[in-house]
């Protein structure tokens, strides 16, 4: 489980700041892998294999898991077990609930001795207020990743919303930055625009800041490193279907590894460019 | 799956608009059911059999079963088989997502045979918009519950931004309620003042609202229908820890007969009251 500056150290030693997420579809991993006895389990790991060395990070997106049922869990469990202690290990179930439920979701995904998971790290949303938040820090040295700005096209709904102090989802960045420090709290920012990085820069100067929307979602790299980059770096940019669907054959783990380097080596050169290597 | 006609049927029946909260914490069930092969499950069973005939409707919540891994799921899964036909049954599961994954997250809770699940409704966040809640609607006849206004100490932190268009809640479910009728859709709506039912009823006068916090959160079932009731009802009221853990003792399912019962003839003047029944 990194802590920031073990976090920082990892970016700095694989010159890279990715995130690649384990979105894994049943129905869309290569046919010859649904012999094994778990074909999900199965591709994870060929997949963690082929980019271990890429990345500072794994998030497998929870709803995968969970639509296979019972099955589903069991491939999450041993996916879990199986990824490398360095990286942060994000779960990304977007849970938001009240204080008691709370404290019930913090079990399933940072209690391996309750649920068989053990997290580094949970995605929130932050509808629901603070109670959302902070039962899950108080399990040390786990982080929490609220949602900022989503890269959806329903984040206009609400997210953009003018209120007194700016949009929505600047409020919610300013007030969830007063809940904990930039040493157990990111922000999710789907953003691709400079005036979004710096309305999130003001209120989180030195959060790290995941940002999906990279590859499959037709994201920039470049533009988000232009807005959102840091001295620390500041950022874990996550793609998934590009990388772990980027071939459906026999290869899917190596051309999921030259996607992976591909990014890695367009974050070098930015990390460079930032000085934070 | 009820329809919202059959559930009008259904509450004019039972004279009773109460939802029972199984909200299911394996370490507050009598210890004597942990001697069952599935504690929570037996516990489940027995809360069922002791009020199906006062209530309209149960929610399980999901954290509670997520907690314990596998086995909860499990659980679950046997819990919701044993709920009754005539009920809506509801997952308490707050999810909300981007398009690709609430389609997931729709097979986890709707679809029985990708998960051994197939709930009537589940609870929605809105944070991140409509592509949280379109996907469940493509399943016939299952209800999307949107939260509104919730009843914890953190709904102040975001849900009472004052936005061009009133409060951020108000602005949800005037949104919300273009994306789907009061024949698919309810909000949750954790109220207990008139004027938070007035700004609610401007945009859904017939929605049905599940309001949360009678009971163990101390709402009062007196103002909640003062305010909000409708020609039709129009309410679900839940109500989890005081009913469901009334005893600890061998007579558990007993005492949260009578609580439920306690409930239900509450209800049933209120329904009279209301000239619903």
């Amino acid at each position: 489980m990194p802590s920031r500056q073990q976090l920082i150290q990892q970016i700095k030693i694989k010159k890279s700041f990715l995130c690649v997420g384990l979105d894994t579809d049943i129905q869309k991993i290569p046919s010859f892998l649904l012999d094994h006895e778990d074909p999900v389990y199965e591709f994870n790991r060929q997949i963690i294999d082929a980019t271990r060395d890429l990345c500072v990070s794994y998030k497998p997106n929870s709803a995968f898991y969970e639509s296979r049922g019972v099955k589903g869990l069991q491939s999450l469990a041993k996916t879990w077990q199986y990824l490398p202690q360095e990286c942060l290990n994000i779960i990304d179930a977007k849970r938001g609930d009240l204080g008691n439920t709370t404290d019930m979701y913090a079990k399933a995904f940072f209690d391996e001795a309750s649920s068989g998971l053990s997290f580094d790290a949970i995605t929130v949303a932050p509808y629901m207020g603070a109670d959302s938040v902070t039962p899950y820090l108080s399990y040390d040295g786990k982080w929490v990743i609220l949602l900022g700005l989503t890269s959806n096209s329903g984040s206009k709904d609400f997210q953009y919303l003018v209120t007194k102090g700016g949009y929505l989802y600047e409020e919610v960045v300013k007030k969830a930055a007063t809940w904990a420090g930039d040493d157990r709290m990111m922000f999710v920012v789907g953003a691709t625009k400079s005036t979004e990085f710096t309305n999130i820069r003001k209120y989180a100067p030195n959060h790290f800041l995941l940002v999906p929307g990279v590859g499959a979602q037709g994201g920039s790299l470049a533009d988000v490193c232009q807005y959102g980059i840091t001295k620390d770096c500041g950022l874990i940019v996550n793609a998934s279907r590009s990388i772990i669907y980027a071939s459906n054959g026999r290869d899917f783990a190596e051309a999921a590894r030259a996607e992976a380097q591909s990014l890695q080596q367009q974050m070098q050169l930015e990390l460079e460019k930032a000085g934070v290597i």
